[in-house]
């Protein structure tokens, strides 16, 4: 398996899971305070997060909760974001031009901000309110926020007995999901390295990880042409582009939204043999109820894209950190 | 000028607007029942719209108002939605599958909802609480609503100004758009009616309908394969695999967000030489202040669309009506 430490990953996914206690410190206290409303920034890759954060949420939530993009938000500004916001977002470098300029900006407003930083000491962390600093795992730090704020407002009740099974389950099924995929990932790429589109369908909480995964993986890093298309939007214009050879790759989840993903995936065989579904179904779980399953979906796809990833770079002999224009020039 | 007729485009748009009376009068008689929020209910074009009319509210509002797909909505449903939501949809046939399923789902929460539909009888029609039935017209039937919401909520102090010009002047001036636009759209279409992948770019109360073009559009009506993509999001992922020859088209709108569309326009010349601005300055729209042009922009870019449509339909001897699957199979 190339790229592949297992060591490694339990490590950072179980020490991201311990991050928990201090999360919820932080929610708690805001919580009590009395916000009024959640606001997940982002841009490129943590826009996409930051729409799995609301999906996540809408399954359960009445609490008021919205994407805002951070290059929008500098331009247009959001009036719902007050001094009773609670603002998440997530930073790898910590100096993304447009982010800078949005928590300076939300700032003002007196908004809370929370932000999850790889890099401690950045531009970014001078910013916040809250800072946690731990590396990689961004999805799982924008559940934990969520689900304690869903729990504290009395919308998920089994919240201790599912963060004991994560605590106790979640890396090691996830790491399972990279070993038992890793065949069928090697396949994958050989068979689409060079496709010169590739169709990415996905619903509810893998949505935004399918926009990423075509936007941030495919265009960004491996310089592939591809076009991400939600599910219930894929009969409303998309499929009419899709013939016999078309690359369609559909991610088949177990959350509330799996009904629409597999609406696409019975209809593609008869206007496609170019396709591949990707179910979650396909994945044991160890240790992770049936219930559950449906939450962690995401990470089961991302695990999966990950392996894909490996052998589309080797293959391609395209190192995934080089970028052809993005921080090469101005814009 | 291909399928042009100017008389009954003039009267097309100033018959929608003279809905606005009867518009008013159901948006006042909503907003004295206290409201809570506003939702804009849709699927494939009509959630493009209502994206545009929330990108359009946010320059001026505090209200909350979001946009809601309809097929996501019946299998997760939405807890803001409650019997103190505003809904708001559109349908030129007043049947489309999810669209039913959705209102039906609506309805039993209490909303108050609002439907404008192009067939006065059909099943849609049944299930709102008000009806306004007219044809086409989509964008100036929702931001009429957006802007009385707005009006009402002390949000946007010279509406009567604004509507007395729109009344005037707004669609001699949008036709004169279409006249301009005319020899430009012939040689945009004899340059891109064959074009593999398309890219489309906008931003604020564009982006919608740039995803709405792209999709409902080049693949739905000319099985042309595009991507929109918006212009923030631009810069983390998509600009990597733009190169000499793909075909990309920006709309640099007068909205608040300009200046992010713009910067796609501003960059792409470095990398790319085959793109095509298409910027509303350029267009006089006579009897309109400067400071309303931004929220016509995207009625701007519609009419200019609509000109490289009817060539593109007409080079490509491919009916806009025609659909391969859609309607054609079950899904």
């Amino acid at each position: 398996m190339r790229k592949f430490n297992e060591e490694k990953e339990l490590s950072s996914m179980n020490g991201a899971l311990h991050l928990r206690s201090q999360i919820n410190e932080i929610i708690d206290k805001i919580h009590a305070n009395n916000y009024q409303n959640i606001c997940w920034l982002g841009i490129g890759g943590t826009y996409a997060s930051a729409m799995q954060a609301v999906a996540h949420m809408k399954e359960k939530s009445a609490l008021e909760t919205f994407v805002q993009n951070a290059a929008e938000y500098v331009v247009t500004g959001n009036k719902r974001i007050t001094k009773q916001t609670l603002i998440i977002i997530s930073s790898v470098t910590g100096s993304t031009q447009e982010m800078v300029e949005a928590v300076k900006r939300a700032a003002t407003t007196g908004a809370t901000i929370l932000a999850f930083l790889d890099i401690a000491d950045s531009p970014l962390s001078k910013l916040a309110n809250y800072v946690v600093s731990y590396p990689e795992n961004e999805q799982l730090k924008f559940f934990m926020v969520a689900d304690r704020l869903m729990y504290l407002a009395g919308e998920f009740a089994d919240y201790d007995n599912f963060y004991q099974e994560m605590d106790q389950n979640f890396a090691q099924a996830i790491v399972e999901v990279a070993k038992k995929a890793d065949s069928f990932a090697k396949e994958f790429a050989a068979k689409h390295h060079e496709d010169s589109m590739h169709y990415f369908v996905g619903a509810g909480n893998q949505w935004g990880a399918t926009y990423s995964y075509a936007m941030c993986y495919w265009e960004e890093q491996h310089w592939l042409r591809s076009k991400s298309i939600e599910a219930a939007e894929f009969f409303h214009g998309t499929l009419e582009v899709i013939d016999r050879d078309t690359p369609v790759t559909v991610y088949v989840g177990e959350d509330m939204q799996r009904s629409l993903s597999e609406r696409v995936a019975k209809f593609l065989p008869q206007i496609c043999g170019n396709y591949t579904i990707i179910d979650t179904k396909d994945y044991d779980l160890l240790g992770i109820s049936l219930q559950y399953r449906g939450l962690i979906s995401p990470f089961v796809f991302h695990e999966i894209n990950n392996r894909i990833d490996a052998y589309v770079e080797h293959i391609n002999r395209h190192p995934m950190d080089i970028r052809r224009y993005y921080r090469q020039l101005k814009y």
